[in-house]
This record gives structure tokens, sequence and C-alpha cells, in this order.
């Protein structure tokens, strides 16, 4: 680990400006010293990247699972490295580095597969009809190609699994297009690390200089020439509102306007029906409190609104979670930015009518972090003027909102904008009067859940981490799951291709055996 | 017709300014007075619109399916009258009208189909695994829904086709979206006869008011307020590059901003090789000339711009084009602006070093109108600045950039950006030696068409009609074709929901037999 800027096979590190990693625990600056990108170091990259472009299109899904699966194999060599200095710039304990780094080779290998088996191409075939009148139908084939070069913006609270070798790299690569990914600041040197173990799988698949490269940099203006780059195709990122849209607004305001798939959290409204409170109110507070606090609420899933009616239960609920709160040392935050945002957060909630702030958990023995933190406020209060409740207080913070009944649940429906989740508890009983509320949620919310809280996302097919803004700046892609793929191919057709020039996908014997939409129909079969 | 806007159930007429149709051919002007829309017309329309979303969303692909084919009866039930009317506001002759009618029907039927088919929704369901270590796996299960209310730009071009009824509002129709739709000021009383039939066919199908409306207007700020009104979710558009990348600048400067889908036209670079040439030069040119002059050259495949060898074959191609020129009388254009921008684009041919006019078609019997044009250039010329050949001449012009040998066909496409179409013409010897040519155009276009020209655009499953910047402002979907649904859809996970709450899509038992990805498989199978 040296600092340097990571291009292709080149390093350097031309930029005059430096910064520094903080241990959030113990507020020791971490060595080395990283540099800022130039402008001639991010159009080295975004160069590179174009010339990789051409050959990683023409490789094949299997040519790049073995990119994948080589590049996951670098970084277990160079595990406990690692996840020692993620450890360092984060805070985060054994167990959440232990997890997320297995997360994050585990999603490398799933979008090796998900780039092996080819289905996310969408083959269309509809074969001629030379005699049809009054016009003949022409052969036509339909598939997604990769977009080109895509600029990938790490994420400050998952260093590993959406950052330099996460979710929008791995589903890049295994689209065919070539990245540059931007370290995020708050923890330069995992970036550097993991970054070095991707070069090394690029090398050992033998895919060519470009096709990854990794820069630094903890300014807005080197995000800002990312975007604006000439040769940047899509960006990916995962932060705030006012991130996310500050790189939209970049990127539409180019000559040529390209995609940012930003990912830029929600306040996830939870709905608590009253006979599943009341069945156990001590346990629905352990299970949220779980939730707030995971990762010390650095997550875009945590669970920062409670629709709870008011009565036994409630009273019973709040007193556990109080006790868990009084319980809690606190924990490390990311840095001393989300720290200081956090409890101007929490300022800003005392000062709304009718907030109260019920418990605040203490911080002990971290240098930047913080307790968790619950307030209350009516549902009256809340209706009167929903808007600042829909900031996110991003830490380990909660509001109950006290409702009379479940009467205003649907209601309270109306205040959302886009919402990555949101979820209905409820026992069997309550299903079928939580009907309406599962409508009006599927409005505002990309994930429903039920019985369940948004933290702890499944990487799956099935998954949607997404929902419409300000949650995301494209409600129509998700940045985890293998979906995710889908925001790294355009479609093109192919009109009386002759079958040697067309893609495996599109060839008539189906060489690949993918299924495909034939003349109408779902098929694995050959076109005669 | 009485030129009212059509706002749901209702009609109004409040604005002052009005306008009216002009016939291209007579140069008459067309009653009735259509009136601009005002902001409470506007406001009104959207209004109803937010109101039948819900509805929409909660209807099934049956349902919609029965919406569309009303729709398509009551079409029928007044064709003479509509087409009538198209011919006297857009002076096509009448088998283009029969044909453009016959196509808008088919595709108001086709996304019927698709609507009760319901693939579109991508269903994908993973079954929960409650004793996975070290953490129970949920059930999750993904599809699309409507993204809510539409609005839709006719085109000029296309009065049936691309408007009022066109593929647009049928596949928004068919995803379960309401629609409000700018009739072109072109052609506003076709607008309002088809509009009529819509809601006929609205009223008749059991949908609720809102579903559709239809507003007329002529101003630059009548399609600003449709895209800035805060219920609006979605924009449709097929036009100039101005107006396109105007609403797309308007949707996202929204504090929450919205994707317009516009189609901008491009020039379809053809590439031709000299086998292929010389086996029949006439008949090249014929079957160009044909293409080129196909809606008198306003259709947004129009190939423009046509790379062919030097030689024997070109001078012979070039004469038998000159003869159809010379024959030709000319044809209407849709209206003074795109006549005064054709001659204006020709006159800046003449300006570009290098280019000459090699033959213009006269004029003859038509009020509003252009004949044929024909210009060469040098590769030499065009490579030294491609950028002035990039302009769309809308109208029936073409352009032969006449190559020492083919070459120079792979380094000339690194001149475009986004396209349409582009086609590579070559024998069967030829083939071989055009892979890296269709390589090349794969990089810049939405479509590849071997022997073909880009006109004519097949409405079914595998077309693309779309490309990267600026032929689109969105390169990941097609305005024409069964999959310009996936326009108006989102996805949404629903995470542990019982049975009884989940969509007929993702249900247990695929009640409606739906192609599903069921843990990694396709299938058709129910869930255990």
């Amino acid at each position: 680990m040296n600092g340097n800027q990571l291009i292709g096979n080149s390093e350097s590190a031309e930029g005059d400006s430096t910064f520094n990693a903080i241990n959030p625990g113990t507020g020791d600056t971490l060595e080395p010293a990283f540099h800022e990108a130039t402008q001639g170091e991010i159009d080295k990259a975004l160069e590179l990247a174009k010339g990789a472009a051409l050959f990683l299109r023409n490789t094949s899904g299997s040519d790049r699972k073995r990119l994948l699966d080589a590049i996951a194999e670098e970084m277990e060599a160079d595990a406990e490295a690692i996840k020692d200095r993620v450890g360092a710039e984060t805070g985060y304990p054994q167990p959440r580095l232990d997890g997320e780094f297995g997360r994050t080779v585990m999603q490398l290998r799933v979008f090796g597969k998900v780039a092996e088996e080819g289905d996310w191409v969408g083959p269309r075939i509809d074969t001629a009809i030379p005699d049809r009148e009054p016009l003949p139908k022409p052969d036509l084939r339909r598939m997604l190609v990769p977009v080109g070069p895509v600029v990938i913006f790490g994420a400050s609270n998952f260093p590993l699994a959406i950052s330099v070798a996460g979710g929008d790299p791995a589903s890049a690569l295994a689209a065919g297009c070539p990245i540059v990914t931007k370290g995020h600041p708050s923890h330069p040197g995992s970036s550097e690390l993991v970054a070095r173990a991707m070069l090394r799988g690029v090398e050992k698949a033998g895919f060519p200089e470009g096709t990854f490269s990794m820069l630094q940099g903890a300014t807005n203006e080197t995000g800002k020439a990312l975007v604006e780059h000439p040769d940047t195709r899509a960006v990916a990122f995962t932060g705030s509102l006012r991130g996310g849209r500050a790189l939209f607004d970049i990127a539409a305001a180019r000559p040529n306007p390209i995609p940012v798939y930003a990912e830029m959290g929600s306040v996830n409204p939870q709905f608590v029906f009253p006979e599943k409170l009341n069945s156990d109110p001590a346990q629905f507070a352990e299970s949220l409190f779980g939730s707030v606090t995971m990762g010390n609420g650095q997550f875009c899933t945590c669970p920062s609104l409670v629709f709870v009616p008011e009565g036994d239960g409630l009273q019973k609920m709040t007193a556990r979670y109080l006790e868990l709160v009084g319980e809690s040392s606190g924990a490390a935050l990311l840095n001393s930015g989300i720290a200081s945002a956090f409890s101007q957060g929490i300022d800003q909630w005392r000062g709304i009518d009718g907030v109260e702030v019920l418990g605040e958990g203490t911080l002990e023995g971290t240098a930047v972090g913080a307790g968790p933190v619950i307030a209350k406020v009516s549902l009256e209060d809340f209706t009167k003027d929903p808007e600042p409740f829909m900031d996110e207080v991003f830490g380990p913070s909660t509001m109950f909102v006290v409702c009379p009944d479940t009467e205003g649940f649907v209601g309270a429906c109306s205040a959302f904008d886009g919402q990555l989740g949101s979820s209905v508890h409820c026992n069997d009983d309550e299903l079928i009067s939580s009907k309406d509320l599962i409508g009006q949620i599927s409005e505002f919310a990309g994930r429903v859940c039920v019985n369940s809280f948004p933290t702890g996302i499944e990487v799956c097919d099935s998954i949607h981490h997404g929902g419409p803004y300000p949650a995301t700046t494209d409600a129509q892609h998700t940045s985890i799951g293998t979906a995710g793929i889908s925001r790294w191919g355009r479609p093109i057709s192919y009109q009386g291709t002759p079958d040697a020039l067309l893609p495996d996908e599109l060839k008539n014997d189906n060489p690949l055996g993918m299924m495909r939409l034939v003349d109408g129909q779902w098929t694995r079969d050959p076109v005669d």
C-alpha cells in the first residue's frame, strides 16, 4: 500500500493535495497519505477503459466468469490484510468485517455465474416470413450489449460490498464493461488493497489493461471530472441524496447525457399492527433495536420511522427499547462528517413541533461515533408537516409515530416519496386489513417487507434494492442482486444478419443453450 | 370535431390562443381552430390521471387487453373520417394512410396481447430457506408495476402510429399507466378524432375517467408544463433533437426527476460493398431511392449518409438515382417549418467543403413540400470534419460519401454518436470482411441491418428502435415494438409476503401460467 492511483498497469501520484484515513475508534490518522486524482490521471484511466471496452465486449460469459472468479480468489488470498485495514478505517467489529468480506466474494462469484448463464441479455428472435403480404417480414434478433466504460463511486458504509470490488463493479464486469472506480475517501487504504487484488485478478484471467482502474479522491471536483469525461458511459453511486443528485445533474447536463444509478437512502417507514405488537412487545423492541443499530445505523435500509398504535403494547415496547438504549455504549461512525451530521439531525428533531426525544445512548471508548437515539411524535403532528421527517438521520436513530389506531396508516402513506423499503408487521388475523396498506406502500417503496425489517439485503434474483426518487435516481434498476447487471446493457437488434455474423446468444443453433423468446414462445430449442 | 381539449369525460377550451392545421397539399387553412391548453386544463388532466392510476394498477392484463381491443374497435368504426382528416393535415397519399392506420390498430391489439400474457413484468421468485446458516433466507418475489401517469407527445410524422393512439399510448395503457397525450400541432384534427375514439373505448371497457386525456398545444410552454407537472411520472416523445433534449432537460431539473424517453432521429449510415453494388447498381439506386423518399423522407430511419466505394458501380448507381430524382415531382412535407428546415439543410450542405449537390427534384402541385435531393462528398472531406454531416436534414435527401475502397468504412464509424439504424450491404463473399464493420456499427447503432434499409420498422418482440444519445435520451429502451412496454414499469420486491397478499403474477400456484424465474430456474410450474 503506497497511496498511488492504480491506473491499468501503471501507478501514479500526480496530485499535490493529499488526504489520510482516520481510525474512528482511536481517532488516529492512518498512513499512507492518498493523493487526489488529477485530470490527467482521470483521462488516462478512461482512455485505457475505452481501449479495453472492445475486448471486453467480445469476451464470452465464461471468460467473464473466469475474471470474476480470479478476482474473488485474489481477494481471498489477501483477506486478512484487507479486513484489518477495513476495520481500522471504519471501526466495524470483526463479525461485520467477516460478514461483509464474505458477501463481497460471494457477489463476485454470483455475478460470474450470471455472466456465464447469460440470461441477462434477454435474447429475442423473430424469424423471417419472406412471402408475407403486403410486405415480407425480416429476420430480427435482439439482445443487450455492454454500454462501455462505467465509473463507480465506492460507498462510505460498505467499504467492501458496495465499493471497489462490490456489487456495482462485479455486475459491470459481468456485463462486459470496463470500470473506473473511485474509492471512498473514508477508507482509501481498503480501496487500494482491494484494487490491487482486482488488478491481480485481471492479469491472471488474461484481461487487458484498462479493464479496471482505481482512483482516489476526496473532492467534488474529482467526482465531477469522472462523470463529465466523454468516454464515461454510465455511473453508479451509493451515498447521500445531495451527492447522488449532484452527480445526476452533472450527467444530465453533459452534451451527451449518461445514466447515473444513484442509491441515496430513505427512512423506510414501518407499520406495526396492534396484535402483532401486543403478542410480544419486548421481542419487537429487540428486533427493531437490532435492525436500527446494525452497522450503528449506517444502513440505507435502517427503519427510521415506525408507525405504531398507542396503548399498552407501545408502552411496553418503548420501555424495553429504552432499556436497550441505556445498556448501549454506542459504536463508531464512519467519519466525523457522518458523526456531526447525526448529532445535527437529532438537534433538528428536537426543533420539530411535537417531537420528543425519549432516550439517548452514551458513547464510550470510541473517538468518532454515536449512541442510539429514540424519539417519538404523534401522527397528528407528523401529518401537519411530514417534510422534516423525510430527511434520513444517518445513524442509529429511529422515531415512533404514535397513531390513535391503525386507521391512519393508509393516509400516512401519502406523505412518502420514493423509499427503498417499507414493512408491515402484523399477525395472521391482521393480514386482511393490511391489504390496502400494502397497496399504498407499493406506490412509493421498492421493497415491501411483511414481518421483517428492511436491513439485511438478500443478494439474489428477486431482490429489488431501489425505488422512486429520492430513494434512487432511476426507479427501474436495483443496485443489489443479480438484476443489477441490466444497468450495464443496452439493446441492439440485428436485422437480416447471417448466422455467422451473429453473437452466439442469437445464433440459430443456440450454442449457449439459452432460454430465448423465439417467435413469441419461450424456448431453449434451436431455430430451424 | 370542435377543437376542445378532451379531459377525461369533460371538454373545455379555456385557452385564448388558438391555432389551425394547414393542408400542405393545398395550403388551405383547415377548421376548426384548436385552443392552446391552459395550466388549469393540464392540472385537471393530470389530477384525473392520478386518480385513475390506482384503478389501472389493480386491473388484470386481461382487463387491459379488453381496453385496448375496445379502442381498436372504436378506431376502426371511425376509420374513414380519421384517415380523411389525416390525409388533409399531412398530405400523405392513400396507401400510406391505409398502411399507417392498419399498423396503429394492429399495435393496439398487439399490446393487448402483451398485457394479457404479462411476461413484461418479469416475475422472479426466490423461496425462503428458514434454516440457512448463518442467517435464514427470506422469501423474495419481484415484478414490474406500473409507474403511474405518463405524458405522451404525438409525433409530427406518424399522426396515427406514433401519436394519440400510437405505440407509446398503447404500451403505457398495456402496462397499466393512465395517459395524457399532447397532440402534435400539425395534425390537431386527427388527434381529436383519434382521442374521441379512445375515450369511447375507455368508456366501453368500463375504465375510469382519467385513464386517457388529450390536450392540444403548439407552444413550448405547454410541453414544459406537462413535463413539470408533479403527477407526471414518465414522458414519451418522438421528434427533433432540439425538442427532445429540451424536454429531457426540464424533466432532469424537476425536484424529483422523471425519465423522458425521447426518440430524436439520426442519419443512419449505410455501408455498401462493391460486389453487392456492382451486381445491380440500378436496382440498388431504386431501393435506396424508395427508402429515402418513403413518407417523403420524413422517417427517422431515413438512410441519409451512404458510404460507397468509387468506381463503375457508383457511377451507374448515381446515374439511375439522378434519373429517379429527375422523374420525381416531389411530395408534401408535413408543415412549413419542416419544409423551410429542409431547404436550409440543403443550403448548409452546399456550404460544406467538398460537398456537391448532384441533383434536385422539382416540386409540382403541392403547396408545402420538397423534391428529392442527392449530394456527394469524398471520404477525405467527410473525415476532415464529420460534425456537419451528423445533422439530420429531415426530408427526402441523401448523401453519398465516396470512398477510395472499403478500407475506410471501419474508420468512418468513429465519427458516429448514437444512431437508430445502420446498414451493411454486401454479397455472400463480402460477408466475412464485414464482420469488423458490424462490430463497429454495434458500438453506435440501435439496429444493424444487413442488406436492407432501416425504413419500414417491423412491430415485433425483437425490434429495437432506439440507440445511444443523440438518437434517443435513453439507450435502454425502444419506442417501437413490444419491448417498449418496459418503459412504463418499475420493479418492486415483496419480502415474506403471504400468498393472499401477492399479485397473481407472484402467487405460488401461478394462476396466470407465466414463465417465471423460480430459484434460478425458468419454469411455468407452481411453487411448492
